[in-house]
């Protein structure tokens, strides 16, 4: 069956965001009054697996193997529809 | 007030995405049964505003000016705190 995967990562609290820096500063010369910005990616993955829980065991593993920076990202894995 | 947005920029369908199929190739050979792989990028912007009206409008423009581009990208606008 195929598993469609939504996985966030995210910068851990703490950790300088020089993206989420630049945009902010941008945004402020453009004239917005920006308190902060910070910025995720999200990965959309479709998965040909036998159950969703093996979807939700490889999803982790591969933040821990090529998505995600364990030192400095935080990920979250949401399973947004199966067939 | 202080408004907090999340913002999601994403390709239109038929814009090819390379990000996506890099990630989607180096999954495979991982050994992962993958079949696409789509990203996105979402921006935490914390906006001081007067009103949410006025959020979701400065949202729509920083968009237009910056965050996305209006040919090949889409984006969603959410208001997800005012305080």
């Amino acid at each position: 069956m195929r598993c469609h995967l939504k996985i966030e990562v995210s910068l851990k609290p703490g950790h300088s965001d020089p993206e989420g820096e630049t945009t902010a500063h941008l945004l402020r010369e453009l004239g917005y009054n920006v308190v902060a910005v910070n910025v995720s990616k999200v990965y959309y993955v479709v998965l040909e697996v036998k159950t969703e829980e093996e979807a939700r065991n490889k999803a982790e593993e591969m933040c821990k193997r090529l998505l995600a920076n364990p030192t400095k990202d935080n990920y979250t894995i949401v399973i947004e529809e199966t067939k």
